[in-house]
């Protein structure tokens, strides 16, 4: 059976979890598919279906998404990648699928909770899915089997370190 | 110039981040050396390698490790785990050098946290260094540039949900 796990909170390790989960998943010979939303730009991730077998990344997002601001491409974007994950979830194709961000696109209303939470409920039995984002919706973590805060508790953008390629992006 | 993270806390994704960054790592070209401290079980991640370029996983500790009842035997590994750390850290060979679960290795007396800092602290200018496992000694989070904190707020372990291969381990 598969289960349903969150990673939550204003810390870093969140999407960055979400991959070593793939990485480990497809060590084992398990089938990935990595779906970012409300994400667009070139992270380094989107490399690594040249390395791994069996696993895919598909991004749903702009690489200009301002928190607050989200334009009608965002809600699109966001809508195309909810009904790629529907059909993804339902499959028997995948043994992980990855609604990387999902949390963020429901939390700036780009999704429905309760759509996010329906599509998740029809996966084939065996499907694990991953669900990240900071501000999971208290309907997310009720129904999660799994939830992991990540909590900040010191971090070196506030001297000044950008974000790096390679480490963050 | 490198950075030193911790992931720390109860909650699930501690390795598992560590793992995730580095596949980004790698995705950007970069080389990692993953030393796991007391482990020795044949995790799904050790044939990692087989896929990443630039990617090299080695185990320092025995496939029974008990907290409270540390061996001999656990011991001398973990320290041969922080000596080749040490070099590890020193050569200009590796980008990111992740020391997984060297924080359970000094919360049970295996490692002296003032030589993992010196090790550290010797490292070569552009390494980043990621440290996890739970009970990061204060010293540890003093001393690193980003804290996460992984809290457990749901686990299905507790719905008697057993480790599961490709998931987490």
């Amino acid at each position: 059976m598969g289960y349903v796990q969150v990673y939550t909170g204003n810390g870093k390790g969140k999407t960055t979890a979400a991959l070593g989960l793939s990485l480990r998943a497809v060590c084992a010979g398990k089938k990935v598919v990595f779906i970012q939303f409300t994400k667009g730009m070139k992270y380094s991730e989107l490399k690594a279906n040249l390395f791994l077998p069996n696993f895919e990344i598909k991004q749903f997002g702009t690489n200009n998404f301002i928190f607050k601001e989200t334009s009608k491409e965002d809600s699109d974007l966001a809508k195309q990648g909810l009904d790629f994950a529907k059909k993804a979830l339902k499959d028997e194709i995948y043994d992980v699928v990855v609604l990387d961000e999902v949390n963020i696109a429901i939390y700036y209303e780009l999704l429905k909770v309760e759509d996010v939470i329906a599509a998740i409920k029809e996966r084939s039995e065996n499907t694990e899915v991953i669900l990240t984002g900071r501000y999971a919706a208290d309907e997310i973590i009720e129904f999660a089997d799994l939830v992991t805060e990540m909590k900040e508790i010191k971090h070196y953008y506030t001297k000044g370190v950008p974000a790096r390629v390679g480490i963050e992006k």
